[in-house]
């Protein structure tokens, strides 16, 4: 441990400066701009493998983001770690509530400032240095593979086929990803869930254009004001979701389970208090834990309809938009769940509306067990550093390509992530410590080794 | 009459550029930049009044953007015309769907299109060319005062004060005002109604940052979920609005009247078809002329939140955004709709969020006698052009200075419009028939005539 610490206290500053060559690079999946971007993200990442000291590392195409491979094979015997991580982010909206420039990293109070910083390239790259400190050290213990893709936040639609494609190559025992929150950083803990999403895009189309709201207005569909209607009623007066059949796959969680899942520290007071909000608001007989760990929900992502502009116009718009996004849990099926909405949507329209429902991405939930060594690995390897042992969690966010991999390659996940709640990943201000970073670190060179250990 | 037609038919083409030329100047009141186009706007009024034969046109400061004042008193004793217009227009989004420039102003198919072809430079562009037209021919039978502002589209923030303060001024027998539409240009009518405004923008403010929908989906309240709710629950079943007190002060329309207004011509069929419309929608037990007429309403204008770019962000919005006016019926105010509505929106906002409603404009409805020489005159005129004697019709748009006319000045107005349903005033594409531009130029030039004899 002596000389882990010892590696990452000598090179901290390099391992910034090469972090830092990596958040500058505006790769946005979901805006095809930035496509270039891209392809330049991809390559910064097969050098630094290179540099790290992978035997070989390439950019290799699929039909959307390539993805970066490496990899170093020190004994065919030996366990192989496969890791995953992306090298996309998410778009910077609204940019009016950055304090720095996004793509412009720099450090304030101890943390990191980027989009990116913690979701996925600082979290990401921590795995390239703990390899390379492994590499340097002469202490790697098992062989290592690294997948890095680029299109994590659009819902990774092209690396299921790329894994089918190189399942050989892919061979592995685990795959380590940090992608994901522990509870605090004094409380540790691994995701053992994740939910699967269903995103759908919504359009609402009323009269063939745009009128004089005083002219027609009360005598023709308003788009808006149905869309609004039509929203509402996704909901009943206890937050449960209304669309027909969507909880019929959920596996209730035993009582048992949910007493120990209420072990997690949790403070309501200091949730609300951090969001500055009065209340909390969901489904009814679940606690605030319960209904983003367990629960499946549906959130309006985005919506817009006539003139958002500055001041007042009167406007009957002909058309109005959302964006909505369905959170499952574990054994509900993605595609299933976008097709009962798509259904339900339209049933729900009036005659005076035309309605066009548009999937736009989705993914399975995830649940990982905790009586593997790839687990106990993982648990002991942050007690080593944190001198805490983990509490095994259930996220309520969604990585849909977990799932993928286990069906694809049949390979089981560990999701040692490092980002805190105040990281403020998919926000303005997205933000990685530097203590998270480094510690991070730490805990993934520990991991290589617990695991060699426990799986001989 | 035959001096009338061949007076127009010698400056066709020029009473045409110098209406292009005043269609060219972008005048959007709402939108801050375009102030020194507003400046520009009211100086061309000012000339175009001079050149038409004002004795004296001048640019009036106000608060808000200046108006232009003109007269010409040919004998204190006789009979004076009040002209009223506005020079500002609406914004132009969504700008891609215009087929040409809106302030580039062209013909195609015997229609002027542009931003203000109809509303209100082309209405208003004609009574300087009907009074050019009687100085010129020597036939102005009696004084005429303009007075033209640019905040109508606005509500006309200044111009209630600017009144007030010019009361002797614009000392006058009836306000003449050519800003409404005809039923169609074989079926000529009369607005003898208008219905009032109340404009307000909501914002519903949930967690304090945007965050993350799988981590904190669920679990917080979503502000465009929870405005969707409220924005739906503000009509009920039949479509009746459930804001209480918010009918209290409708003056219910008798049905001897509901029965007059039902011979107006109107074809379902082809109202649906021109709109693109399986089914028309409003309050049950009303007709769709009456939906717009007699009834009040309440629209969505414009709503917006979250993420609403391209492809898929998985973000919980921090805030949510409405604007929602209501348009009323003569006898309900205005302000104490506007504060309604205001008390009741906080009422229902659950706890978990926190609601904004900031009132943006709003005016009064207006019922105009028929049984009146400034009326008589008007229908006489119509008839004269026409060859049909013009139905007498309630609209549902609003001009709500008209009432604030009749507070300050103690005078009433005749609503003397000749835009036509197609010309697509507020929306992209606008226009206004070449058609209706010189016969409305007619009629004013005959209602002139008419009403000094009338008045005798």
């Amino acid at each position: 441990m002596d000389t882990i610490k010892a590696y990452i206290e000598e090179n901290k500053q390099r391992f910034l400066d090469e972090l830092f060559g990596l958040l500058r690079i505006p790769s946005i999946s979901s805006i095809a701009d930035h496509k270039p971007d891209m392809i330049k993200t991809a390559e910064y990442w097969r050098n630094s493998l290179l540099k790290a000291g992978a035997d070989k590392a390439e950019v290799m195409p699929t039909k959307g983001n390539p993805v970066v491979y490496g990899e170093k094979i020190i004994d065919p015997k030996l366990p192989t770690v496969l890791v995953y991580a992306h090298y996309d982010v998410m778009p910077v909206d609204p940019i009016e509530l950055w304090k720095s420039k996004p793509f412009e990293p720099e450090i304030r109070d101890g943390k990191i400032y980027a989009r990116g910083a913690d979701d996925d390239k600082g979290q990401g790259f921590m795995h390239a240095k703990a390899f390379e400190l492994m590499v340097n050290t002469n202490t790697l213990p098992c062989n290592v593979k690294f997948m890095i893709e680029g299109e994590e936040e659009i819902g990774s639609p092209s690396l299921g086929k790329w894994c089918q494609d190189n399942k050989k190559m892919l061979k592995a025992d685990v795959i380590l990803v940090s992608d994901t929150s522990m509870i605090g950083k004094n409380t540790p803990s691994i995701t053992i869930g994740l939910r699967g999403l269903a995103y759908v895009e919504v359009e609402v189309t009323g009269p063939n254009k745009d009128l004089h709201s005083g002219l027609f207005g009360g005598a023709v569909a308003n788009p808006a004001n149905i869309l609004a209607r039509m929203i509402a009623s996704l909901h009943d007066e206890n937050n449960r979701i209304t669309i027909p059949g969507f909880y019929d796959d959920v596996l209730e969680v035993n009582p048992d389970e949910r007493a120990e899942m209420a072990r997690a520290p949790f403070n309501l007071e200091e949730y609300k208090k951090a969001l500055d909000i009065n209340e909390v608001h969901g489904e009814a007989g679940y606690t605030t834990t319960e209904r983003t760990g367990i629960r499946p929900t549906l959130d309006v992502n985005g919506i817009w309809s006539g003139y958002i502009g500055e001041g007042a116009k009167t406007v009957l718009p002909s058309k109005a938009y959302a964006k909505i996004s369905m959170r499952l849990v574990p054994n509900q099926n993605h595609e299933k769940i976008a097709h009962l909405f798509k259904k339900h949507f339209e049933s729900i329209a009036p005659k005076s509306v035309k309605v066009k429902v548009t999937p736009l991405h989705g993914g399975q939930g995830y649940v990982a067990p905790t009586n593997t060594s790839a687990y106990k690995a993982a648990s002991r390897a942050i007690e080593d550093v944190y001198g805490i042992k983990p509490i095994p969690f259930r996220s309520g966010g969604s990585i849909p390509i977990i799932s993928t991999f286990e069906q694809v390659l049949g390979i089981k996940s560990i999701l040692l992530g490092f980002g805190l709640e105040s990281d403020a990943i998919h926000s303005p201000n997205e933000n990685y410590p530097l203590e998270q970073f480094f510690k991070g670190i730490e805990v993934i060179s520990l991991y290589y080794k617990h695991f060699a250990e426990l799986s001989k």
